[in-house]
């Protein structure tokens, strides 16, 4: 079964994060949030001088079998294209990934056929799930394959000296299986955790959320049982996040949350161990129902609200700039030492 | 008097930036207000093919009397300190602006001493305002020149080939004379729209609401008179700013909204001339309690939450490369044509 480290935040390194930040020449606490995830970088890293600078996006890649249920605009071949796009460095999180200067590693696990493009992390555990409307997406040892999959990843990115990672995905009908996670995870009627994804008619919308209660009526998970819920109703690619955020807490590794799929997946993470919120780094918040209320259960808050409904990783990389921007301040930025203000842990600049 | 030419944004542009973004291989509509921020652009710079590549930070610091009523944590002296600062490249909005790659423009409109760094534009109108608990901030001569000192500024940059500038202020007291205006434009009491600034305490804000709710009892200006209200109640910095965003409208240059400071003078220059919001970008979301109410009234969507309280034009630094990112997708990502999925508009990612 899933062997997790116990670890805890560096809180002496935390403390020593807010002191630097506090003896900065600037109003105590100005920059806000960013303040407060510098100092939880801190922590995860075990030292107040946080480091960034080598960044990745890692892209889980999946069929899901739900798509027969034409509860998706397009078919599940897309979900091969996009990500061969990924490595050919031409979708939308290259150019973005790019800017922000981190390394896009798409992973295939579990797309529904083989890939040829190089530069894609094969990975794959099999064709695509199930079809959740009637019968589990994986098995609990296919589930296992694809959390273990995503620790590992994270070991190797720790190893190569990745200092923060942003989760992405790329599955076509994974608005839908993240939905039913969330509906039992979260003890909420479909309709409420259940978007248009990327711009699904209301007749489709209607349909989906049929599929999804059809699922949930089938399979019949146990809410107080995540990796059951995952097995059942879930995706390779939402349990490859899952493995991404249990990996950023067995290797002391900041993983950036992006959208709602991603979010789900945090949320089981952090149903499975929650000290594993600890080492999640909110981005955007999703423009789909689901995403402020697992915010608000993970006690997160993100900086970005754009209303972006991309996937890839991209609101996760929006993060990058934001948080290397701010480790300026931190970093560099005089201190009352060497500033001709005395006094100025009071000075108010207004 | 203030000569503002009437300008409207460039629709058939807007249209091109529309089409544009449609074209692109991702989801319609899926990098959400971002792209209308891209498309409002457009409309601004009158071509589809934005361009915000040279970038500055235009910082107004001047004095504000008030200060002699013990409404600030500091005395006046840290404004011409930190506007040093700027020119010396040691405060926050230096660090954060290079990593933006926006040039930082601090400007001397009415600070209370003689300045002798280099680097800092010297627009000075007078040796600070007049302390409005007790008289008026500006005279209407003074207020006019502020307004068009702001306005200049646009034309010289525009002329020097920037194509983005973001708005900051420095100046203590200036969260007391910004509140003011805020009350009297937004016609609520003073207590709403009153923060604690950097740090105030609970004595200290109510001093501070006594204190504005004095300054609006004797000025008594006509809340239908923008101009009024701002020579009256608010200060050479805010002054400045309104004409920043004047500026924009006669120029034809995006002008970047950053905290509370900014949003007042952005209400005011939208009471002079409402067609001045097509050309304000707005950026983060302060935690003063103005924010909200004025970015309701101009119909403005800020995309960063972070509790920011810095000032400086920081939070308008913050936005440049979230702009920059989403701008690279806009012209470098593959359009249908060259990628291998048909009928791409109907994609669904999820």
């Amino acid at each position: 079964m899933l062997e997790i480290r116990e670890r805890n935040l560096d809180h002496s390194a935390m403390i020593d994060s807010k002191k630097h930040w506090d003896n900065i020449a600037k109003p105590i606490g100005s920059l806000g949030v960013f303040e407060d995830l510098i100092i939880k970088i801190a922590g995860i890293q075990g030292s107040k001088n946080v480091d960034i600078g080598k960044k990745a996006v890692v892209i889980m890649c999946s069929d899901n079998g739900v798509v027969k249920e034409n509860v998706t605009q397009t078919d599940s071949s897309v979900t091969a294209i996009v990500t061969e796009n990924f490595a050919k460095g031409i979708a939308s999180i290259n150019q973005m990934a790019a800017a922000a200067g981190a390394k896009v590693i798409p992973v295939d696990i579990g797309i529904n056929r083989d890939l040829t493009v190089p530069g894609i992390m094969n990975r794959k555990i099999s064709y695509g799930t199930g079809n959740i409307a009637k019968e589990a997406a994986m098995t609990m040892e296919q589930v296992l394959k694809a959390v273990e999959t995503g620790m590992e990843i994270v070991k190797d990115l720790k190893d190569e000296g990745y200092k923060i990672i942003g989760t992405g995905e790329m599955g076509i009908g994974n608005t839908t299986t993240s939905s039913a996670v969330a509906s039992v995870l979260l003890n909420l009627p479909v309709r409420e955790v259940t978007g248009k994804g990327a711009g699904l008619s209301e007749v489709g919308l209607k349909n989906k959320i049929r599929v999804i209660e059809e699922a949930i009526r089938f399979n019949r998970p146990d809410p107080g049982k995540p990796l059951e819920v995952l097995a059942k109703l879930g995706g390779y690619d939402i349990a490859g996040m899952v493995g991404l955020y249990l990996g950023g807490l067995e290797h002391s590794i900041p993983v950036v949350i992006d959208g709602v799929i991603s979010s789900v997946a945090a949320l089981l993470a952090a149903r499975i161990n929650r000290e594993a919120v600890n080492y999640m780094i909110p981005s955007h918040m999703s423009k789909e129902p689901a995403s402020i209320k697992i915010m608000e259960e993970l006690g997160l808050t993100p900086v970005v609200y754009g209303n972006l409904a991309l996937g890839e990783g991209t609101g996760a990389a929006l993060l990058f700039p934001l948080l290397d921007m701010v480790l300026k301040v931190y970093h560099f930025n005089s201190t009352f030492e060497n500033i001709n203000v005395k006094a100025y842990e009071r000075f108010d600049t207004k």
